[in-house]
């Protein structure tokens, strides 16, 4: 991964596809229109060349002893490549990038090479008090990757795994990979097809981040439905910990106990680094369909969604949007005309088959017949391949939104079914309050929508977005605002405060309200026991 | 659960079905002449009343405060109630209670009535130095029951979970029920499926083991491909703790940080006593199907369960027995004369299938197509409705064993599908020959067998069974030097010390091995921080 061709204070290549085309000036129109500000502001990000850095704390000593540990010219204290690992990519982390404010820094990024040196590093970070923050892409949006430091450090490391990419061994009797952690997504799935193969694992994220991310966070691709949560692909994996290397369990099931191999995904390196892992593959599906549904309501799709989830219906995707996001991405795909008659009220749902032919058409047929019959409208396969081909286009839509004065964030969470209409209710509500009461008049509208994308038989995912006018002078704590009065409504919803995103820094504040007391000591318990000088990811995820 | 109808030193009901019928005769006989004993010896367990059980270890104070938590007739240190529970109902453990050795028999048995007296329970063992054996079934094969003290506790105790047995919650919506951990199989099956759902879950234990049981052990019920292991059906339980209650997660999906409701199943009571626990249902299969299917070799029946499997194809159950179990259980069931033209070589797979009528057709003529294309000849559904039927009444075969000079044990494990058959192969070696050089000659034959029974995309469990003569002087020793090569032999082939039985004290000296010294210390870490005067079933599961 050249990182010379990806922004360091945005999404993706600095050379990013024109996601609104020619509806561009008009959508920009429209959402000056719609929040009251009418032409919108030019708010563009500080170039890196106009920011000074903070020193890096590194001494000649400290440097020197990380020379005994690695090459040299795999340690760098270079100004972007401390700029691009100073914070992940959420839009609170673009706010302080885009301002220039990259206190945060690293004092230095190193690129271990095998699981020897990410064992050395963690030991030379314990025996000279420096924090080491595990990297993959760099994609968190829950500040997973800030370098922070534990009270007493001195410095902080960013052990970027980028180096660490190979797919070691493709079992196809097991139905298992083994990869090294750094590997980023279209590597992987390239060795993988070659092998005739696929983990099937496409986050939002898949071109910029890595199978160690994935796992570290606990992530969901858009096909979780067939291939898994990481979680559930996860088989076992290396770590270099301060208590030596850390070999989980490996059996494909186990009465000797609790796993431990369970603390891995979740584990957001502060248990240790993720050095390799053994991932579930399954055979490149044969055929795919992706079909469109349209429903007067939410609800009734969501009816839909669990029907098919409970009835086993074998899907590959579930995707159900609200009448808002209908809408929205209506309008961004179609340009401002669409958004001429107000919003339309029905709700999308994209659904998709991955297997092999008979397979497909089966499952497609049934589930053709269960979302006929709670109201769903089939709309064909178009709009279905559209998303497909267009779907890692969407993140690019924030940085111009940024350059304009706008805020956009996601938050997501899981919960029962029978709870989720009403969590999806309040929190789109409590988030249209909360912006309207941290934005200066008059421009107090938003935007607050949200889709269903992960389903199970017991519940399913909700991934809400929001679009709202910056408050300029006060835009860290008009998010601080949102982002807590949403999170204490998912909270008392009965959601758990993250599905995929993960904890880092962000979601650190509910751990307690959601895992309760005991659970919290536990984690604590492990904490100490693994990484007592609390050398690795210090301040993340833990409650 | 009336106790007065089940054996204290046996397995089930005093009134067992006569399992062996018309061939009982025939069949003692063939095993006499197979073990070069001649006629079997007669070796009855001691009768109860001949028995005097060790004074109970709890004071008149201990005693008084015991009152002050729950009500009088619920602590019980009548002598059929203490031998009942002194012991799990291993092999091993029956080696003790026939002999009479009674030592670990619990100072008395509480039977707490809800959460609340859970908890004052834990509050009262961790002010009285008092160890609590958690108690479902009392089915443990691994020594999961048996009372033990910590150093510096003074008593045992032993919390029979049995009247907590509601069905507290059938949640349609979600698909998930709410119960409370003492109720036992038949009793939670009979009011799931009143309300048309079913939780599937089916061990050999089933009639004498309660949900409880399943998830502290982490168990498998014969239809584990479908309605999953316990980890997989279970979704989130209540506990009481000497940190007070621990409520888990209970969300379908999470990444906030790892889910410590994953080290519940597996817990043993180790970490606290489940007082109640949510549990994915299913609706009630409206159709079963059962077929029976012979293979030439196992290694082409393994290949055939491992294809169908990965293909996807959906079954309730693959259960594979090796040419010796197949040989046996025909003898067991046909009579002696089945034996007399020796072992017949093939093995057998019954293959169940369990949904709505079209999903049960479907997958079975799938399955047919790719048993057939692996050399599987089709016998149809006779053997397999059989087994459905008679299934429960394996275990019974034990105890007339016992009663004749005869040891018979059961070891298991899951290991990847690629080291399956040579495991297979060397733990099957290496029980003959433990047995062999652990047994007084002449009688130094065995039988040994194995059957493959919960199978996933990237392995399976094996079951093994070995019957031998015992050395009737050294019976315990003779039991732990087999049950050594054994567990060695499992492990230098990659495979779990335990599938679904468990750790109990039986498989703790393997743990380090399998775990890791990592792993270990992260387990110890949990238990110090949850329960630090290890009152909680101590001496149990944690290496």
């Amino acid at each position: 991964m050249d990182k010379q061709h990806l922004r360091w204070n945005g999404w993706g290549l600095l050379d990013a596809p024109d996601v609104l085309g020619g509806n561009a000036e008009g959508i920009w129109a429209w959402l000056g229109d719609h929040f009251n500000l009418g032409t919108l502001p030019k708010t563009p990000a500080v170039p890196l060349a106009q920011l000074s850095l903070p020193e890096s704390r590194l001494s000649a000593e400290h440097l020197k002893a990380l020379a005994a540990v690695m090459s040299k010219e795999r340690v760098s204290t270079d100004a972007r490549e401390r700029a691009y690992h100073a914070r992940g990519r959420s839009y609170h982390d673009l706010l302080y990038l885009r301002a220039g404010r990259l206190e945060t820094a690293p004092d230095a990024v190193v690129y271990p090479a095998n699981a020897g040196e990410a064992q050395a590093l963690v030991e030379y970070a314990v025996a000279n008090a420096v924090a080491l923050i595990p990297y993959g892409g760099g994609s968190s949006v829950v500040g997973g990757v800030t370098p922070l430091l534990a009270a007493g450090q001195c410095a902080a490391v960013t052990v970027d795994m980028a180096l660490m990419n190979r797919v070691l061994e493709i079992n196809k009797t097991d139905m298992v990979a083994h990869i090294e952690a750094g590997i980023y997504g279209p590597a992987l799935e390239k060795q993988l097809q070659a092998a005739g193969v696929t983990l099937g694992h496409y986050p939002q994220s898949f071109e910029y981040s890595t199978l160690g991310g994935w796992i570290a966070s606990r992530g969901a691709g858009h096909q979780s439905n067939k291939y898994g949560k990481a979680e559930d692909w996860f088989v076992a994996a290396n770590l270099a910990t301060p208590k030596g290397a850390w070999r989980t369990e490996t059996f494909p099931k186990s009465a000797a106990g609790p796993l431990l191999r369970d603390l891995v995904p979740g584990s957001e390196g502060v248990f240790g680094i993720i050095t390799d892992a053994w991932a579930r593959i399954h055979e490149l599906p044969k055929k795919k369909e992706y079909r469109a549904f349209f429903f007067q309501d939410f609800e009734s799709g969501v009816n839909a969604a669990r029907t098919l989830l409970q009835q086993g219906v074998s899907t590959a995707m579930v995707r159900l949007s609200d009448a808002n996001e209908t809408f929205f991405y209506s309008v961004m795909h179609g340009g401002a005309e669409v958004a001429e008659n107000g919003p339309i009220g029905f709700c999308l749902m994209l659904i998709g088959f991955e297997g092999n032919p008979e397979h497909v058409t089966r499952n497609s047929e049934r589930a053709c017949d269960i979302l006929g019959e709670h109201g769903g409208a089939d709309m064909g396969a178009g709009l279905g391949e559209t998303w497909l081909q267009t779907r890692f286009e969407t993140p690019y839509l924030r940085d111009p939104m940024l350059d304009r004065g706008l805020g956009v964030d996601t938050l997501e969470t899981a919960v029962n079914w029978e709870r989720l209409p009403q969590l999806h209710a309040d929190v789109c509500d409590v988030l249209e309050k909360a912006i309207a009461t941290n934005t200066p008049p008059p421009a107090t509208r938003s935007i607050v929508m949200a889709h269903l994308s992960h389903s199970y038989r017991d519940g399913a995912s909700l991934y809400f977005t929001f679009v709202f006018p910056r408050d300029l002078n006060n835009e860290v704590t008009q998010w601080l605002n949102i982002k807590k009065a949403a999170s204490d409504a998912i909270i008392a919803g009965g959601g758990t405060i993250s599905h995929h995103h993960g904890v880092g820094t962000d979601h650190r504040p509910w751990m307690t309200q959601e895992k309760g007391a005991t659970a919290c000591s536990l984690l604590r318990a492990i904490k100490t026991q693994v990484d007592p000088a609390n050398v690795l990811n210090p301040n993340k995820m833990l409650p």
